[in-house]
């Protein structure tokens, strides 16, 4: 792997990992982020690297695109609007716009400069409540949520673009991502939990029932399947998803942050409901066979990839700041990885 | 069935056959239709009927769209860019324009004014190139035009919006639709084999290599399983193939062509690959199992329905155009029905 790549969004959470990655492996990295979500602070350590440029700018902007694209050899396309909740009273484009267009834009942009590989952030949320579980890639998707609809849509699209213009094609399907700098957004359940907590350490609000129960993948381990899925896949189309083999109860992660706090005696109140919002998937397990005869396994199955966000995020916390740069288990984490090849 | 029905696409084929069948149940009808395909002819005899209303507009100007769903029930969105095929040369984004955001710019609008029921002109397109066939409903879409892929997108905004927002839906996937209205526009298969046969008596160019086989629906058979649909099956989500159980070859179809012509000694001329164009989806057979058990089954196979497409259209062509509100199968065609429940 070599040459110029540009990962879009790349001041997110996942993207900047990605694009560590990419440095480290003697690839020139071009990042582009409107910073809506993604932060300044995930690039400090990467400016002063050789071969590494950040330009400021949106999807939804034709000039930002053609300058970004110029002398890239892959795309790995990872901006998108990262809130699945849809809150009532929000507007109801923000996915259509961050989502289906941005990726429409990309996709166009990358036919006119001749750029031909793409790798795509995709998601378990396309999949919608599925009976059949766990989840394999060809399972009929319905997405509940506009976030996972405009998913789909941008996968559809690739799709076709693959087809027409003879692109080569990575989708990856993450199961529900976690990491320290995840944490930081207060966007998953962890970052709530600890959250909450450190306001009232003797009553946690849980939304729904807390039987909700999904995969959870760290950060880290989400950009090495990329990499190696694109390494190793076959050249076309690909379609990964990307998780473990289990998940873990909402429940029971409010009982890991509560032990790992510290603290006993606290009270547990539920929102009720199956799902925890509008647009929640309750229940999902992903089928990860296709990743795994790649030759690619997560090393944490769900609990112990969640336990160690726990940990790290509240190491985070104590320090008052996320760490930068991609984030690595700790040696010294109680946890034993059972999950293996 | 009654209350006001919007039909977006109305002065299109399909819709304006579909707004004549909704004024023959008692609707009454607003179409509205920017006539970029649509035609204003189709609306010649529906304009003087009491209860019907067009209004010409785009549906990517919200100011249409809110007129036309004043007082409305329940949408037919038909509305569409109506060209699957691709050409080399051609903007890309006119699906992404005329699909997905004219169908989040009706679903918007929708859920803004109250309005809950929306039936969806979807397309066998979403389906892709299917290893196993015929291809039921619940098969995992893969599209290889940005017609299917934005058909695709335009589902999953709608499923999202079914379920945050409480509505029922029906979503349709057409097979081919075939009818003397559609012949007008060269579109068809159909229409492109008369045309080039009154240009040249003596040779026919076919595109692809002959032996693309899909399934054919008459234009009426269409809009009276989307009306059975709509009255029959439960609330919420519903998904329905739209075809006959079988399928037809080009070449067949070419061969009938020239026979209703009463040519003979023609030469064909074959374009040569497995597709007609870019994005073409070589064979497919619709499962239309889910639709035959709720009640209804097409009265025709593929071969009876092109059959009257092309004495249709023939009659059409000589009668110098097409006529207008919906149209029969005569009752002189020699073709007998077969495909019976």
């Amino acid at each position: 792997m070599s040459g110029r790549m540009l990962v879009t969004g790349g001041a997110g959470c996942i993207g900047s990992d990605l694009a560590t990655a990419l440095l480290d492996r003697g690839c020139q990295v071009t990042v582009v982020d409107n910073l809506s979500s993604g932060k300044w602070e995930h690039m400090a350590d990467l400016l002063h690297r050789p071969g590494f440029r950040f330009i400021e700018g949106d999807l939804l902007d034709p000039a930002t695109l053609d300058a970004s694209l110029a002398g890239v050899e892959m795309v790995y396309h990872l901006a998108a609007n990262p809130d699945v909740k849809f809150i009532p009273g929000d507007p109801t484009d923000k996915d259509l716009q961050q989502n289906t267009l941005c990726t429409y834009n990309v996709l166009e942009s990358m036919r006119r400069h001749g750029v031909r590989r793409l790798a795509f952030s995709s998601t378990s949320a396309i999949y919608g409540i599925c009976e059949r579980q766990p989840i394999a890639e060809d399972q009929s998707p319905h997405p509940i949520s506009l976030y996972g609809a405009t998913k789909l849509s941008c996968e559809a699209m690739i799709g076709a673009f693959q087809h027409l213009f003879g692109m080569d094609c990575w989708i990856f399907r993450f199961a529900n991502v976690v990491g320290p700098k995840v944490r930081k957004r207060g966007r998953t359940v962890i970052g709530d939990f600890i959250d909450k907590l450190q306001r009232d350490p003797t009553c946690l609000q849980i939304l729904g029932d807390g039987r909700q129960a999904k995969s959870y993948l760290l950060a880290e381990e989400c950009v090495a399947a990329m990499l190696f899925a694109v390494e190793r896949a076959p050249r076309g189309w690909n379609v990964f998803n990307l998780g473990c083999h289990d998940s873990l109860s909402v429940t029971r992660i409010a009982q890991m942050v509560t032990a790992a706090m510290g603290l006993s005696g606290v009270r547990y109140e539920y929102t009720g409901g199956e799902g925890g919002w509008l647009g929640d998937v309750p229940r999902f397990r992903l089928d990860v066979a296709a990743i795994n005869r790649l030759g690619w396994r997560a090393r944490y199955n769900s609990e112990e990839a969640v336990a160690l966000a726990i940990q790290a995020s509240l190491a985070g916390s104590e320090r008052g700041h996320a760490k930068s740069g991609p984030w690595r288990a700790r040696a010294d984490l109680e946890v034993r990885p059972t999950c293996r090849l």
